[in-house]
């Protein structure tokens, strides 16, 4: 089953939160036009406002209300895409074009500004105090989460526990919020509210722990890039990690790399035949499956309606795309 | 009159805001805490706090509320440094220490990201609602002029619509919002609430006029840097803009050197002579005066107070640093 296929009775409103979203961005300032038009042109899956509008099925569904936080947990998502790419751009033209890219960077990096401070000031007009505290709070701990990731980056002495922090606030955090918040704008019951905070929780653990697999495993037509990338740009995932336990000459690559992150020294190829080999990709799959065990367990506290079952396909989904 | 000498009698509170500034930023993260520490002790006058506590004396003093606003405006100011840091680090280190210059530029891209959010939450305790879209609007005015500063960087068809739009919202609209907002937590009347918002728009607008013409006719030493730096990057501010028009050899020297920014040809040297000559530079002086002409007009519809006065003599200081 496609994802699109899951929510294809929501297809109306999606298209509804989409057009709010161009609407949000068209204004004010032609470069800004530009750059955000772009970025939202590029699509995405904005599994952000499903979830929302998903979790607002729980309470009193009034689409007004809550596209007022659907699209502002999606702008901030996508300000969040516009900050990763100025340090990728300023990666790949490194020591070419420099005016350009900066240029590029300045406004990539504003053009990110704007959007945050558009979603704000979209959230604003939401009538629970609580969704203003909800929302700061997550973009505060997303930035802490890309300051860690950075700090963290060629740094070889990692557990599971920091790469655990790291991806709850860069993915896992939000998706949380996504839920929580559509059950709030909803007002959905207390308890209905708890629920759909963990299950976007562990769904988004579990994304993000997929996602990271299928950098090792994906082809380069899938990722859009060549496996392995993750590695390559000093970022230790969750398959490295427990390939480096297990693998003493994986550990040595590994470390002789982040010792020299231009050296080229990393075969990437058998890199991914031994992470294959050694287990770490089964055990990653294993606590992946784990995290969507607690999620769907959360959703079992919640009535059954046509919801829920949405919910559980979105996470049989990620499931499927694991294997 | 020193700047400090005139808020002297607020130094307590102003200590007591200086403190609530580091213990928020303190917290959480160690590169995080570095980066903003280092920022913190950087200093910078505060004068957004000064103005919020000056501004809340119009109606009940409160300073654990006045607080809860004005480390916000500060730290929403201290976000827009770091991210303007993250452009020139980028420009001084061209070509040479990317890999350590890109690191600094992704840490100080998201320690801006997170000091907003820091900002924000805070801002959230305040009881007054207007306050998150007065907040949130501010913040997306401020990016949208650092874009259009972007955008018309070597550009030189530019006017002084232009030029007056954008130190607006780099400067003048923060500086407002400030004095507004102390005035809304204090609960002030809406009509000085408005005049404290015109009073502080009026002097934004004449401490950048002031900051661009210092550009011109200030020594490295008073500025830091060398004079005729806005002009050198292609910012094409007042003094310029009306040299100008007076000045076809002035026009036609900024024109060669904004068609070919790395050839420096610039003679800034007789560049900076001739805005003093032809009378940009008085010119200038005469648009910033009248700014704070307009912002002492809207001082005197409130009632005289101790406030009141010290609002006048921060004007004045700003014209004192004019001459």
């Amino acid at each position: 089953m496609k994802l699109t296929e899951i929510y294809w009775h929501l297809r109306s409103d999606i298209g509804k939160i989409e057009q709010a979203l161009e609407k949000t961005i068209e204004a004010e300032h032609p470069v800004l036009r530009d750059a955000s038009t772009h970025l939202l042109k590029a699509g995405g899956k904005r599994i952000r406002p499903v979830f929302v509008l998903l979790s607002a099925q729980f309470g009193n569904y009034d689409l007004n209300r809550i596209q007022q936080i659907a699209v502002p947990l999606e702008l901030i998502h996508m300000a969040s895409l516009v900050h990763d790419d100025v340090i990728d751009d300023a990666d790949l033209r490194r020591g070419k074009e420099t005016v350009k890219a900066k240029w590029d960077n300045r406004v990539a990096m504003y053009s990110g500004d704007y959007i945050f401070a558009r979603a704000i000031e979209m959230a604003t007009y939401c009538e629970q105090s609580e969704v203003h505290l909800i929302l700061a709070n997550a973009m505060k701990e997303m930035s802490i989460g890309e300051v860690e990731q950075i700090r963290d980056q060629y740094n070889e002495e990692q557990d599971l526990r920091k790469y655990l922090r790291r991806i709850k606030r860069k993915t896992a955090l939000l998706i949380a919020v996504s839920c929580q918040l559509g059950a709030v704008v909803a007002e959905a019951k207390p308890n209905v509210q708890k629920q759909l905070y963990w299950f976007g929780y562990y769904v988004g653990m579990a994304y993000q722990v997929t996602d990271d697999i299928l950098d090792f495993i994906g082809t380069e037509k899938e990722l859009g890039k060549p496996a392995g990338s993750d590695l390559q740009q000093g970022n230790l995932t969750l398959p490295a990690l427990y390939g480096m336990r297990r693998d003493d000459t994986l550990k040595q690559w590994i470390s002789e790399h982040f010792r020299h992150p231009y050296g080229n020294h990393l075969p990437i190829d058998d890199v991914i035949a031994r992470v294959k080999q050694n287990g770490a990709i089964a055990d990653s799959q294993k606590l992946a499956r784990q995290y969507l065990q607690k999620a769907f367990l959360a959703l079992e506290q919640l009535p059954n309606t046509r919801a829920k079952k949405s919910l559980r396909q979105i996470g049989e989904y990620i499931e499927k795309r694991n294997s």
